[in-house]
């Protein structure tokens, strides 16, 4: 990460309002609070929790995780796994597919460093990977994986899974230990909808465990997660892991999704007021670049924390503008004022961003550079 | 930039076969076409052209649109100012309201080696710029804006612009210039209410120069633009200098709201097939990460150039997913293959990637260090 320009040759910021905007912030407390909670989940139904990375990118964060009680890291990709074997992890779960020689070359040199295991999920994915582990003299623990819902990676049904553990167990260079699944909650906020996608995704995978037990195949690892299953998926008996992430910071999906509140996000975007042109329009310095593209079909692309009635209604690269709905209060913001955003995905802002400002209270405390930002290979 | 971890110890890349993915490709030829046609436009119509530098965010596009008669670029945030006046461009426009002292001073240091404008929307704003610019001995060049329709920055009306720059006129410390439109033609593909809105982008900022020179002010700038409304709004007499900027790359959205065709598209990532457990569904490397996470409300993420048809229908972090739409004919692709994608906004595409490759055919020919990326600030 290289130094950004806008801090050349100031004293250290001690306060948010010292530093210059859009910046990325990380509530300790509220970060620490989020962090024991979902440890608490994976402790009490006596899972190991291997949390995904994608989420905060950083080191400092992992580190709190582990001291936490987990047992690794889960990351999707593997530029995400070198940043983070580099800063001293060296149990992670690569939770994706590793296609091509090129990936798989860099997994072989990471095997020096750290213990890796990675995501199977099509026979022609696990071929290819044999053959060139094989051929390299090394042997790679892999997961099967389950499309629990998500419809992106994953074999289609149980029944696929199961098969393709068994094909996967006969070739070379693969570690075959166990299965993976991944519901997915995010199309609902129905509790009773969730719980009972949490308990299929946590019941499928149990059960292809012992389908591939029964058939003398190893299946000593049972994972599951994402953070609005998680609660439910662990309590299955024969879950084995926990991979949640997002709830580190949480967001407004997640809050829209329940059970997280606004006052568990840990992570906002401060942006400065610049244009207020209009009575009821507010532009904040805090586009797409700084708080990510996505809308989730909500047309608002964040919140303001301290008035999460409004919202960005429109986010252009460099611009978030914020309009007064009729009968709104005015927030009475003045050209130069700070206004932190709640963005949309937590996961998805952090990755915009070369560094995090942990902050206690309005006191500056460190700053996290975002290490697997970009990491997308 | 960093060095990407993925080419550690590999020989440099000859072809696009060679590259790990995603990455995000240019195609020389067609850069170049875009560059000479948005060129031939400003030049055809005797207007200067400031090209906005957010598209590409590197330098070796920058050097070329100022080879194709640019007398200058556009940016929108210091940070972006700072890194191309870094790598030698010394004549730049800060479309964008510069708030708070912290912005302020880096205006000041980049004075020192460059030629800066900057917006002014509001009296707030500009009357702090005044006072913190002239405590430091400065006068700085500035343009009253007005909102073409994009709802973000601008005064409200051509009237409110004149308004403002009688009081912008009278500050000590910024001296007025000339008045700053930006016509949106985002909401429609019809050719004939574009070039309505482009004149009328054009007409509004040419009378508000009328008027600011009736009242004894400097209006010797009138800048407008935007890659749907330049060909109309630079016929405009009296227009001139156009800031047109994604025209660079091009993308879906440019050719949703025509002229641009999916051939003008310059700008691709390059994904990986990574899965396809399902037969009408392929799974690529590439996710909102990647991609950039805009979808505009069409629910689809960027197309495979080579199969407009398809599209990323869902795209998380990682994850981009082509499912076949009922009779579509199968690509056929299997895994480790590659698909080029075309983005739906180039700007926010190029923004997630430390490089852009630029290629001739299927040659590397270049390495392209994003240098303005992530400089929101």
């Amino acid at each position: 990460v290289t130094a950004r320009r806008s801090d050349a040759g100031r004293p250290p910021a001690r306060f948010i309002g010292d530093l210059d905007t859009p910046v990325a912030l990380v509530d300790l407390a509220r970060l620490e609070s989020n962090l024991g909670a979902m440890a608490a989940v994976a402790r009490d139904a006596g899972v190991a929790h291997r949390p995904h990375a994608k989420t905060h990118k950083t080191r400092e964060v992992a580190e709190r995780q582990l001291a936490h009680g987990a047992i690794g890291l889960t990351v999707a990709k593997l530029g995400e796994a070198e940043v983070l074997v580099d800063a001293g992890f060296d149990d992670l779960f690569v939770a994706y597919p590793l296609v091509g020689p090129l990936k798989l070359e860099r997994l072989v040199a990471l095997l020096e460093r750290a213990r890796l295991r990675f995501e199977v999920d099509t026979l022609d994915g696990a071929t290819a990977a044999s053959t060139f582990l094989a051929g390299q003299g090394r042997r790679v623990d892999v997961v099967v994986s389950l499309d629990g819902g998500a419809g992106r990676s994953g074999a289609a049904s149980p029944e696929a899974v199961v098969d393709l553990a068994e094909r996967v167990a006969e070739l070379p260079g693969l570690e075959l230990v166990g299965v993976m699944n991944y519901g997915n909650a995010y199309g609902t906020s129905d509790p009773e909808t969730q719980a009972s996608i949490g308990r299929r995704e946590g019941e499928d995978a149990v059960a292809i465990a012992a389908a591939m037990r029964a058939r003398g195949l190893r299946a000593d690892v049972v994972t599951v997660g994402s953070t609005p299953t998680a609660r439910h998926a662990v309590k299955v008996p024969g879950v084995t892991e926990l991979r949640a992430g997002v709830y580190a910071f949480q967001d407004l999906k997640q809050v829209s999704l329940g059970p997280a509140t606004l006052d568990d996000c840990a992570l906002t975007v401060m942006a400065t007021v610049v244009s207020h042109a209009r009575p009821d329009r507010y532009v904040l310095d805090a586009g797409i670049k700084a708080l990510a593209g996505e809308d989730y079909g909500w047309g608002t692309w964040g919140r303001p924390q301290a008035r999460p009635d409004l919202a960005i209604i429109r986010a252009t690269e460099e611009h978030g503008v914020i309009e007064l709905p009729p009968g709104a209060a005015d927030p009475g913001w003045r050209i130069g004022e700070r206004v932190r955003i709640i963005p949309n995905h937590a996961c998805g802002a952090a990755n915009m961003h070369d560094e995090l400002v942990a902050v206690d209270g309005e006191r500056v405390v460190e700053r996290w550079p975002v290490i697997g930002r970009g990491r997308f290979r």
